[in-house]
């Protein structure tokens, strides 16, 4: 998986806001953890599929996240970061997040796929506005949509027609998986400061963290509101 | 995934032991499925990997699995034949497998990984020899290894070379994971009498199925009890 060194990349521009390396290398680590651990969930979760062929579809999903994870590891090595190094602190936060959203049925998968990664995508492309322009496009092609959203729209919005019970329980789960999400993000944010003047600017900006984040957050909720209508589903 | 209909391709020719078409549907639909839920275990399995890069390799063999399953599918349409309704018969035979051999740890998803998809590989291949030629060569193909080997069998000794209470362990789920493939097998055999006929050389032997699949069962065992000497362990 070893990449040669590229010779073009200015990957950290002096003066830049985003100058500070390690906070590259913390945003390719939670990226790739997060990727890897997308592939690992949303393979298992295709046990629930109804037919064969959605869990063709849902695997199909999973391998396109194992690409971009790949990426994303090749981008670290390139940078000359140790992989492993740069993903280790982000397994509590990932896990910990999956392990309290583990979903009970396809419907859950589903809402799940769609909804969770489209508040993880947000998340990251806000980060990437701050760092260089190389890792930004491997950021944002990476989050580029995999086909999660027609797939899981389409099926959702069906099955909640034909069953109004459905769409309470769903949109239970939309908001606890938002719930969640943040309470995850909040602690990657606290525990790696690396990360945080990604949003807040850098250093001459300090204290505004808190309020840059909260900003961050309410975007995010907004994003998420839009995402659960389109599934037919109240925030 | 559609694949243009092969105009080289003989796939029944006449007079042929496996001349009956809905044989060789049989045999591509079990191991598609096969890989399918190949697949989707062992990118759950890799959860329990002590380091993201064990998780990486375990997740990357997955994705070598689901590769196969679409060469499988692709093959199906190919035939002619519906891939759903040709993999159907067998989700409850390879559920079932795997809803009673799911892994408590590292070391048991390893050694499942290593010595049951080489019990489900020795019984394909053995029926593989029963069919046309390019669906031979596709089922070979796919059959390669795609890595297991080296990886289990180094890491499963070095565990065991530490820890022989482990070994002990390990050596009672390599027979029950051995139990769990030969009944699901037989389970096959008994209900799809279309690949019977595989093994047996066709309707010119009646009445040699059970003597005919015990041979083969017998040469399954004995493949078993090489892999896990190869593991360092008692068959």
């Amino acid at each position: 998986m070893e990449v040669p060194l590229s010779t073009s990349a200015t990957p950290f521009p002096p003066g830049s806001p985003a100058a500070d390396p390690q906070a590259v290398v913390d945003l390719l680590g939670v990226l790739a953890y997060g990727e890897l651990t997308a592939f690992h969930r949303l393979a298992d979760d295709a046990r629930h599929a109804p037919t064969i062929a959605d869990k063709a579809a849902l695997g199909a999903m999973a391998v396109a996240e194992f690409g971009h994870f790949e990426r994303l590891n090749a981008r670290l090595l390139e940078l000359g970061a140790d992989p492993e190094a740069a993903m280790r602190p982000f397994i509590p936060a990932l896990d910990g997040f999956h392990d309290k959203t583990s979903p009970a049925d396809w419907f859950e998968s589903l809402v799940k796929a769609y909804v969770g990664d489209g508040i993880a995508s947000d998340f990251y492309r806000a980060m990437a506005d701050y760092v260089d322009a190389d890792t930004k496009t491997l950021v944002v092609e990476v989050l580029a949509d995999t086909g999660h959203a027609g797939f899981a729209v389409e099926r959702v919005r069906a099955a909640i027609a034909a069953d109004a019970k459905l769409g309470g329980r769903l949109a239970l789960w939309g908001r606890r998986l938002l719930g969640e999400a943040l309470a995850q993000a909040q602690r990657v944010a606290a525990e790696r400061d690396t990360l945080t003047p990604l949003f807040t600017g850098g250093p001459d900006r300090p204290g505004a963290d808190l309020v840059e984040l909260a900003r961050i957050f309410n975007q995010l909720t907004e994003a998420h509101t839009r995402r659960m209508a389109a599934l037919g589903l109240s925030a």
